[in-house]
């Protein structure tokens, strides 16, 4: 395609010289398949949002306004509007731009985001400083209807009602999020939308009222009667009224002039606004808008097929099997998910367990507080979550559930670095949280046959809280001596003239097996120690590690808090006396990478821990190694 | 008083046999104030809940079901209902009962509370497992309004829609929750309450719409119209009708019949029912309904006047105070609290500095990311919270502001051990939950002067996140010698001789004081090192600690991922080949009791120190130990 007018586009004031929106639209549309056709990304979040984002980027384009992206899926079009269309090839590559919003690559992504259900408290934030620092911007947050299941975005409504300058909510309502929609907000919205611009049939309501003919005395009274009642319900008619707000729509999501208007009529409110849009995810492909589950989240497709790479068998799909036929043979388990049913593979359980299974919406507090619930009620629910979204439950874990001593199962997925999708989504916390919570025991499988076998362990008696944490994507390397044994750990070597020992758990075993095996040609003979349970730590490993006097801990993890520091402390407390090296991700944030290239850049692949290996060991020359050896 | 009634009341089967249940509220009333007046504990909130749980166990008392009473602080009413009125006496007290609904305590505490906002979400999973286990109970989450302002309340009412069975919920809205309420829900509220009875407002329209005639055909159209859009605002007119729910209300929270004939209906209705019931705080005690935030919870008042004992200067007043001043000096610094303005000592800040003071209800994730939208535009915020009540933001704090590179300051009050307040309660986590997240500081005074200093500093060069934490009461016991250098650490003794070194931080550190003042005694010096700052621990302390062969960490704080095992982990990387032994709280809850009690339990008060201490220098007879001495 020839990007006629996209090409005259480097800041959102470049809008006012397009004629045809509409066709600057459809190049946009069309640069962004091309786009995560190649690189992978959001297609159908995106898809949805073009016309939504040159309305809003033509509206609010003083440079003291600010729109607030919740999570930010769906900022492809506002990334190339401000500036960033010749970095587009780059999206989600190493150094390249992010997936997400993010405030340290333009200055018009105000904040970074990845997580949803934020846009409204941060916006509004931004917009009470506004006020204070009276600079006269407008700030606009962002937010999809799936968003709006997660009790953040409604704290932030809840305190936004009492708030009467500058501020405006744009509903993106593509009745669908990422999965399909749940819950009281999904139904409100569904019959909302069959009200055609709700805002004037109250106006048409009223004046009907005022037309009525008042006949007879008792019929007056009535309607007085009536009059004054009706009030009440008319005043908190809608959802977003009893809120507090100002409320327009629906509005179509794809009409560039009813959206221009409709911003421009917020913009001058002197209240806060809420702007209900309804767009199509997917909209121009027809690919997406068919399946926009499918589209929502991937990597890489063929455009004219819209065919994608077949993905080899993943711990998700793993878990998804092994939690069906579990469930099979036990009627006590229940598994919920936060709206990320085909994410975490529960889409087979979804269908062959559906009355124990449970959607709850983007709302990961409420589900292990329900979990909590299911439990005391004697059942076993197995929570199903991303490692890094399930940092929003740390209070609930610990309030509703560890202190209850109620009992349930964590599956824990994208585990460790994830790659592209970058910095908000690693699943580099939940190990040094979940170390802070009493009576919570942390599994790590390695392998797909380990993954099966503590899931099942941990179903036939959960005890407490049970995370069992897997990575994103595939098996590694699998060295022939590994056996499941069912043991909290397992040492691999253990030759008494071995001269140091490797601990690690989850997939950095592979890493560490390969690299056994390539230390044996240094004339190097180490031992590894694989943690099958991390927390709590059994002190038969501690033991174990003090009969060597280098011992390394290798952890695809942030440090601080991490199973090495406290692996390193229960060391210290027993009186150990050698050496003992960390290697973890130290008080920092992972950026959006290929996986391998993150695994290198932290020393936690092979080659990475040969060095780290030999550095301890005293070959302290790094010249003397071969590296191409590795 | 005489008794008469409350004598027979041994389980809630025993109120049928009771005629007049309103002069059995009038004990019950009495009992609680007698109680509280000594023991202390929540008034306001217990005496406007009395006729509610009356009515409730009245209703719903088959065995299956279950009450689910939200933060559990109006629940005293239902321990006396509930076979422990013997037991009221040891309320809050060591080994007594818990001023919160406790499931170790009672099978009638279905779960533990303490926290707000969880009864919805965790009542939900009850109900559902008894769906999915068939015993046929009903189950009633009590919830308030100030609750409600709280975003998992909102997650548990929008999965509730779409159940239709044995499920109620009950508005215990008393006007105010802890502190005034606010947000769009307390606006709303306040309007509901001024239309009585809105369910039968509802029929009264319908029977309107029905005798209206007909009269025209012009009218007859716009009447057709009318009804039709109509229907969707009278579908969805209240809140909670937006939100699936069929609702009740308001009811007069005092009147036990209309309480009792509303909770029947309810327990008929085969969809989720909302019971909106209006209470007063401090119901029938004059003290109390004329300053319900007073009397909310308290330590003890003298019953007829209702006057309460002085307390001593606290750490939380002097962070009122200092963080006043410096907002006067400052015109960047925000404060924010969630919904405990007076618990914070916020009071003077919101009405001496009252555009740049935000309470935003019992919301704290939304209070940091909101924090991260004021930072962003340039300002100063300083959220004020409980230590315990932070664990609810912690996906916040990484995701919303330290990602972020955000500025702002946490002033954490009750930091480690509360007292009677208990398990809940506790301030033990912060320390070991933030240590895991990128670019926050946590400063630790031990003494008034140094908060104020801290607070100066932190406000006056705001570097990513800084945590200032300060415990529940007032100073203990300072040394002569100390005096505020605002280093990173200082190190008290010293002499080359010392056999060893304490480390510890905040209050710990006047209880080592003492005890190296009794040590002495014994021939024994130690030094001792105050961390002013936790996190990140200056590598120079590391390095001074590893001068001594013996190191002993004491911290009141869980000690899986805290500062003592992070400090371990640094001193066993840098090769210290000496004794190092934590005292912290290990994988457990602290129960409620006297903060002295709780201190003398986990070896943290000056003689569990010196035991200590003697214990690793090889004063292993504890006999020869005479701890009179102390």
């Amino acid at each position: 395609m020839d990007y006629e007018l996209l090409g005259n586009i480097h800041s959102p004031k470049d809008l006012n010289n397009i004629k045809d929106l509409n066709k600057l639209c459809d190049e946009i549309r069309h640069k962004i398949i091309e786009t995560v056709s190649v690189n992978g990304g959001h297609l159908s979040s995106n898809l949805g949002a073009v016309e939504l984002t040159v309305a809003l980027h033509s509206v609010f384009n003083n440079d003291n306004d600010a729109i607030v992206w919740d999570v930010g899926h769906q900022s492809y079009t506002h990334k190339i509007i401000t500036g960033r269309i010749g970095k587009l090839d780059t999206l989600r590559k190493e150094d390249g731009i992010s997936g997400f919003t993010n405030s340290s690559e333009s200055p018009y992504d105000i904040f970074t985001s990845g997580h949803s259900s934020t846009s409204i408290s941060a916006a509004l934030g931004l917009a009470v400083s506004k006020n204070i620092n009276e600079d006269g911007g407008h700030v606009v947050a962002v937010i999809g209807d799936g968003a709006l299941t997660g009790g953040l975005a409604y704290e932030g409504l809840n305190n936004t009602g009492k708030f009467n300058k500058n501020f405006t909510v744009v509903l993106n309502d593509n009745k669908m999020s990422i999965s399909e929609n749940v819950g009281a907000i999904s139904r409100y919205l569904s019959k909302a939308r069959t009200i055609p611009l709700y805002m004037k049939a109250k106006n048409t309501i009223e004046n009907i009222l005022d037309k009525i003919p008042i006949i007879g005395s008792d019929l007056k009274n009535l309607l007085i009667k009536f009059k004054s009642i009706i009030k009440f319900f008319f005043n908190n008619s809608t959802l977003f009224e009893n809120m507090g707000f100002v409320c327009y729509g629906p509005i179509d999501g794809h009409n560039i002039n009813e959206l221009k208007s409709a911003f421009s009529i917020a913009k001058n409110i002197n209240r806060p606004v809420l702007i209900h849009v309804i767009t199509t995810k997917g909209k121009g492909y027809k690919f997406a808008e068919k399946n926009p589950r499918v589209f929502h989240g991937l990597s890489g497709f063929e455009i004219h097929t819209g065919s994608m790479r077949k993905k080899s068998l993943s711990f998700s799909d793993v878990f998804g099997d092994e939690i069906c036929s579990i469930a099979s043979k036990n009627p006590k388990i229940c598994a919920i998910t936060a709206a990320m049913v085909s994410g975490t593979s529960l889409s087979k359980f979804s269908y062959k367990h559906k009355k124990r299974f449970f959607d709850v919406g983007i709302a990961e507090g409420h589900a292990v507080t329900f979990a909590g619930g299911l439990s005391k009620g004697g059942l076993i629910p197995v929570f199903a979550v991303y490692s890094s979204f399930l940092q929003r439950s740390y209070d609930q874990i610990i309030h509703d559930c560890s202190l209850q001593g109620l009992n349930m199962i964590l599956a824990i997925d994208r585990a460790g670095f994830i790659g592209d999708d970058g910095e908000t989504h690693q699943g580099v916390f939940d190990v040094a949280f979940l170390n802070t919570i009493p009576s919570v025991t942390i599994f790590a499988p390695s392998y797909f046959i380990e993954l099966r076998q503590m899931l099942n362990k941990a179903a036939k008696n959960p005890k407490g809280i049970i995370a069992v944490r897997y990575p994103r994507g595939g098996e590694y390397f699998c060295p022939s001596e590994f056996e499941y044994t069912g043991n909290t750990f397992d040492i691999y070597g253990k030759s008494p003239g071995d001269d140091a020992i490797i601990i690690t758990y989850g997939r950095t075993f592979s890493f560490a097996c390969e690299a056994r095996n390539k230390l044996f040609k240094y004339g190097k003979a180490v031992s590894i120690m694989k943690l099958n349970i991390i927390k709590p730590i059994d002190p038969e490993a501690v033991k174990s590690a003090k009969k060597f006097s280098v011992v390394l801990f290798f952890e695809e993890g942030i440090k601080s808090g991490s199973a090495a520091e406290k692996f390193g402390a229960e060391l210290i407390e027993s009186e150990f006396f050698g050496k003992y090296v960390i290697t973890a991700i130290n008080d920092e944030f992972v950026k959006h990478a290929a996986v391998e290239s993150q695994l290198k850049k932290y020393s936690l692949d092979s080659e990475g821990i040969i060095k780290k290996v030999l550095l301890e060991l005293g070959i302290e020359n790094e010249k003397k190694i071969r590296y191409n050896d590795f």
